[in-house]
């Protein structure tokens, strides 16, 4: 059953006759509708009337002008207006720019701009590298979409992604205190996505490229990559690498194996599938086996994109074909980046003891999580309202915190990998369990502890770089 | 003589012996060297030694030179370290991004970001014009540069470009609260520059073009203006224009001349100048002659750009020939958007009766203003240190206040002037005199006054093509 939500809370202003009752009528009928009420607020009262204003959650729109018509059923209550929260909460949108320098009197004024401003100009100029020391590229991402791939939604175009775009850069904020701007680019063109990202680049210190639709999104991270003295970043990938591979790690300690003896199954061998095997393979995973929807891939692999073949050459030493289905019998892990409803319990059943299953298909997993945990020690998902929440939010804005302390230029593989161990090890001995294996979204620890992890590993990289340099 | 300016403010940390009169003496010294000593803090106080920190504004770096160098010289006293508070102003950039949302619960969360967010896009999506509701493009106005025409240093780069770009962005929020955002581009190709815009335009509700060099800013503005939906200005014309009309309704009234009646000489026929005329003229000027470097500009001009042929076609109805020195024989107004020093006092003598002199090509006006004032009723210049700044900050923060809060689709000349007159009758009847014919850039009853005026004009031009649109 699906339950009232506080993405969809409206607040509902009813004019009600002024009696106790009459209130408390109004209440238990938005409550016996379905809706879960949140508040009562008197907006107005007369001798004879009230102006109640009802905030509730509600389970989608429907649902919220079901409960409009059962209180207008009511004798003597009228609805006079309903507006809808999440709504509210965008006018006039969700981030803004701010001065961080006083422009109170002349003298602000000649330092922060004209005349005093042309010496730093100029400083920049002869000295290009000061740029990180003087403006804010220091502490800025572009957040690049072109709208093709947002959400589950699909290709809604620029305009329409913006209060995703929005919504990154106030996380990006609130967790990393970074200063991130949404680019919402009106073409889908691949050569002049990457050709403006890279005219953009002077302002930012690193590219988040978000909900750009495949295969587009590959060639374009990777060419950025090539191009760009900037790190650039594919959340949609290495995100959800980063944190899958942060929850394994902590899975394995609830069940006590290890990351190198486990066979693990990876369902869905595009973008993300093909990150995340890269990122267990880094931490000393041996045995994986990536399928699609034809099976398993295998050395004979010989057509599909660049992906499937990294994968194909890289797992399934043991050469194994057959169906997703087949290949879950005796495994230790499954690790699902495809489709809802792939699976069942039954396929859960018949893996390993004390199994491990991310079904992380949103918005409906690869197998219920609920008929997964009849038999699974551990089980995790995308979503909010099941334990263990593998979300993003939990790696980038701490990696990219930690890439701008460090003025990185690259990242590698690496600084995933530690920013893995780094979440993985915010739970304690004593707060892991199978219902925890990862840390809340909230949790400010785990911001800085990645952070601490990719700064670390940058400035080790650039110092083993620089040392190779000289020689 | 130059005088220590706050924008060359440094701050020296010196090691003296602990007493009164040496802190006495190292005030002195730093007076006696030129410099004005604006602050002495103790930072450190031992037995016998004292470290004091001295702020002081300096004319230049040399200058600071010799100050330490003055410093040194005392028995017993040493400069340790010397800082520059423009570039410490400038550590780490001059403006921020920041949430306007609640980001610290689930609640929050599910709103701003998802599963709420998916409806919001979704209704931008079905309704593209709700994206000035619901997104930050209500607000927004991008800051555009290429870097190659930045103050007066000249093609410096995107880079370099950037701590202006910023201040300006800072100067729009503090006096527009408009949320404005550096776009230093790193390319010059004109077609890239124009193409790069149009794709980013989704999340603007605006777009400043800024330091970008002559003659590929006019194709940049006029192609970005007639391919977009979002009002285009550019800065370097047509904020100086704006105030230029608003400084001379003011000055024309301390000389009770009229517009219509008065001769105006104009040096400088290139972006700035014919912006200038074109507006002079909307205001109802009718005697206006323009002068480059080879004299008058008249009807028998066949070569030269777009703004040469539109200036020689529209001014200058005597058909008079000469150079600019014989035009200022009897003018009424001087206004010079051109090159330092190419006029005198005696120059200026020429002129009608309270004549009014605008002198604005900086750093170095068109006659020196002192010597201009000999014989003048009213001078202005470009430069703060001087009264009557002619400065585009009057300008651009009101202005796109009202573009965005109308929801401009185009910036029209009419709404140019408007905002002249605006700025002008900010100044009251009992106010107004040869040296205060402008107000002053921190009056912040300006920006409100252009705001309400621009937003009046949007109002009535789209009510008039939508009645149009009706028919």
């Amino acid at each position: 059953m699906v339950m009232p939500s506080p993405s969809y809370t409206i607040t509902l202003r009813v004019e009600v006759p002024a009696s106790q009752r009459a209130t408390s009528t109004v209440v238990s009928t938005v409550a016996e509708a379905g809706a879960a009420v949140m508040g009562v607020d008197i907006a107005h009262s007369t001798p004879t009337k009230l102006i109640v204003d009802v905030t509730c959650d509600t389970v989608d729109t429907e649902h919220g002008e079901r409960v409009v018509a059962a209180l207008n059923a009511l004798e003597g209550v009228h609805v006079l207006k309903w507006s809808d929260s999440t709504f509210l909460m965008h006018l006039g949108g969700k981030i803004e720019v701010n001065a961080k320098v006083p422009l109170k009197t002349r003298r602000d004024l000649s330092r922060a701009y004209t005349p005093g401003v042309a010496r730093v100009c100029l400083a920049i100029a002869e000295k290009p590298e000061d740029a990180r020391r003087l403006t804010i590229k220091r502490n800025t991402v572009a957040v690049v979409t072109d709208g093709t791939a947002v959400l589950g939604l699909g290709d809604i175009g620029p305009a329409a992604a913006l209060p995703v775009m929005e919504g990154k850069a106030a996380l990006f904020k609130e967790f990393g205190g970074v200063d991130a701007w949404p680019v919402c680019l009106d073409t889908k063109d691949t050569e002049e996505i990457i050709s403006i990202v890279k005219a953009l680049a002077p302002v930012y210190g690193g590219v988040n490229l978000e909900d750009i639709s495949a295969p587009r999104c590959f060639e374009i991270e990777a060419r950025l990559r090539e191009e760009l003295d900037i790190p650039v970043f594919h959340d949609d990938q290495h995100g959800t690498a980063i944190v899958v591979l942060a929850a394994l790690i902590n899975a394995l300690k609830v069940v006590d194996k290890k990351l190198e003896d486990v066979r693990i199954v990876v369902s869905g061998v595009g973008a993300a599938g093909s990150a995340i095997i890269r990122l267990l393979k880094a931490q000393g995973a041996r045995h994986v086996i990536g399928f699609g929807r034809n099976g398993a891939l295998h050395r004979g692999e010989t057509n599909g994109d660049v992906y499937r073949r990294w994968i194909a050459e890289n797992t399934n030493e043991e050469g194994f074909t057959g169906t997703l289905k087949e290949g879950m019998a005796g495994a230790d892990v499954f690790i699902g980046v495809s489709a809802g409803n792939i699976l069942t319990g039954a396929d859960v059943a018949t893996m390993n003891d004390d199994a491990i299953v991310f079904a992380l298909a949103n918005p409906t997993p690869e197998v219920d999580p609920i008929d997964a945990g009849e038999t699974a020690a551990v089980v995790a998902t995308g979503r909010s309202d099941y334990p263990n929440q593998i979300n993003n939010v939990l790696a980038f804005p701490g990696l990219f915190r930690g890439l701008l302390d460090a003025g990185a230029h690259v990242i590698s593989d690496e600084m995933l990998r530690v920013a893995a161990v780094a979440i993985a090890e915010v739970v304690g001995d004593d707060e892991r369990n199978g219902a925890f294996i990862i840390p809340g979204v909230f949790d400010h620890r785990v911001a800085e502890a990645v952070a601490e992890a990719v700064r670390s590993q940058t400035v080790a990289e650039k110092g083993g770089s620089a040392a190779e340099a000289e020689r």
